[in-house]
């Protein structure tokens, strides 16, 4: 595949930022990887590990004369990082992140983002509860959905090479407007983490006791539990309109299933749970 | 290991009951196995599996001379199959079941089980979203954990033999108060699939199409969804006040993580995150 960036700066070479660096330096998509950050213990196993040539704390030696810089950093230090890192960047830069949450952060590195800059919104919709460069893995994107949500600052040629980089590396790529991402992310990925921080919360406060007898169903609940809080902290706050609405909605569907529990009606309960089961059954299994 | 009983009438030949007929039989704890159920085509996978020597789908045929009637039949029909199964039953022989909900169950078989026979509710915490014959598995059990819930019909060497029954195909097997099992499979089994359940209702009645982008998270959420949905009226109906006293406890932890989210309060989010966070990845790593 022909190469598509000669030298790019990654922020943040968590679980996200190190496995693209890996994946696309398998398939030769980019030339020099310099990484960013602040901890010097994971940005030396990311060296160790080959997902980066050398890396700085400094955003304007990380960023120099880069003609990508992929942001994947917390999103609330997303538009800062951007605004640090330009003045160092290649005329013509592409600048792009992998953030959950696309509206918030669309708008913030708008904001900030030097003329000359291009700048396309992306959410590579993979991962797992671990985190930093130890975890990352070349194959974490294979066969998985990438969603890019266009903007002001995407330039045809931009969008182009961010959608060739991530099909690069395996994933299914659509566009798709970010208001509605967020929306779509917060019913498919924002919720479920609030329900596992929320089982394992009002566990707690019950009886902490009955920990002892998790499950499969309770552990795969609150699996994501242990994901990072200030990732998920970041996130309910960028996207909290969205989430808000979600968590209202799934409440009341939530307390209709409690309300016909209580009042003892097995048709309603069937109902609903078949209606769960076959969606279940059928919709999610092609995503297995 | 010593045989325990000489003869095992199964009612309900599906992933419980038949994982451990395999087991037992493997095992050497038991003899002639004998299938009930009405379905023939799940009792012919059952004889073909090597899980039932012979079935029947006449109660008292089906139980007759057996030293064992374990009851692995859906919640609700629990005490009635015992009532028809048991004057065929040898004298002296032991009544055991396998349900999630015990309290419910113990006090209906009590009610039906005539003089000379033993009952003692089982609970074997194993299992997944598959369903019949065809899923059992000899090693479902191993290192798992089994509660047994001793009632007034449950004479010593009744309780003594299932214990050993359940031990010997590699379960821990301890003894605990019926309610307070049901309060505890509330939170760490019900809940669990309430929310699998609505989660999906609350997508399907919002949007359909979001499911379409779901990752891990929500596919781990959901799993259970694909539960049998009979199974789980019953569980809920039959576990209906504990149940519903957890839906009650969750909803407020959630409505709490909600309203920090609403009012941007990142400390209070930071510290709600922070505690479930520690609590899965310290508590729940053993269970694995």
């Amino acid at each position: 595949m022909p190469r598509l960036f000669e030298r790019v700066t990654v922020a943040g070479v968590g679980l996200i930022g190190g496995s693209l660096a890996l994946a696309a330096r398998a398939a030769g998509l980019v030339g020099e990887v310099v990484g960013l950050g602040r901890g010097a213990a994971n940005l030396e196993t990311a060296q160790q590990r080959g997902i980066v040539d050398r890396y700085s704390h400094d955003p304007l030696e990380a960023a120099r004369d880069a003609d990508l810089l992929l942001l994947a950093v917390p999103v609330r230090a997303t538009a800062a990082v951007a605004r640090a890192c330009a003045p160092a960047l290649r005329k013509g830069a592409v600048v792009s992140d992998v953030g959950s949450v696309k509206a918030a952060v669309l708008r913030e590195v708008e904001a900030v983002l030097p003329e000359g800059l291009s700048f396309v919104g992306a959410h590579p919709i993979a991962g797992t509860e671990a985190a930093g460069a130890a975890a990352a893995d070349a194959e974490l994107f294979r066969g998985r959905r990438c969603v890019l949500t266009p903007g002001a600052r995407s330039t045809p040629a931009a969008l182009g090479k961010i959608r060739a980089l991530w099909e690069g590396v395996g994933m299914q790529v659509e566009e798709m407007d970010a208001a509605r991402h967020d929306r779509v992310l917060a019913w498919v990925s924002h919720l479920p983490h609030a329900l596992a921080f929320s089982a394992v919360n009002a566990v707690l406060d019950a009886d902490p006791e009955v920990l002892r007898y998790a499950g499969p169903s309770f552990r795969d609940l609150t699996r994501v539990a242990a994901s990072s809080t200030d990732m998920w902290c970041d996130i309910f706050l960028a996207n909290a309109a969205q989430i808000d609405g979600v968590i209202a909605g799934f409440a009341a569907t939530l307390e209709g299933l409690r309300q016909a529990i209580a009042s003892g009606d097995a048709a309603q309960i069937r109902t609903q749970l078949a209606r769960a089961h076959a969606a279940r059954r059928s919709g999610n299994a092609q995503e297995s």
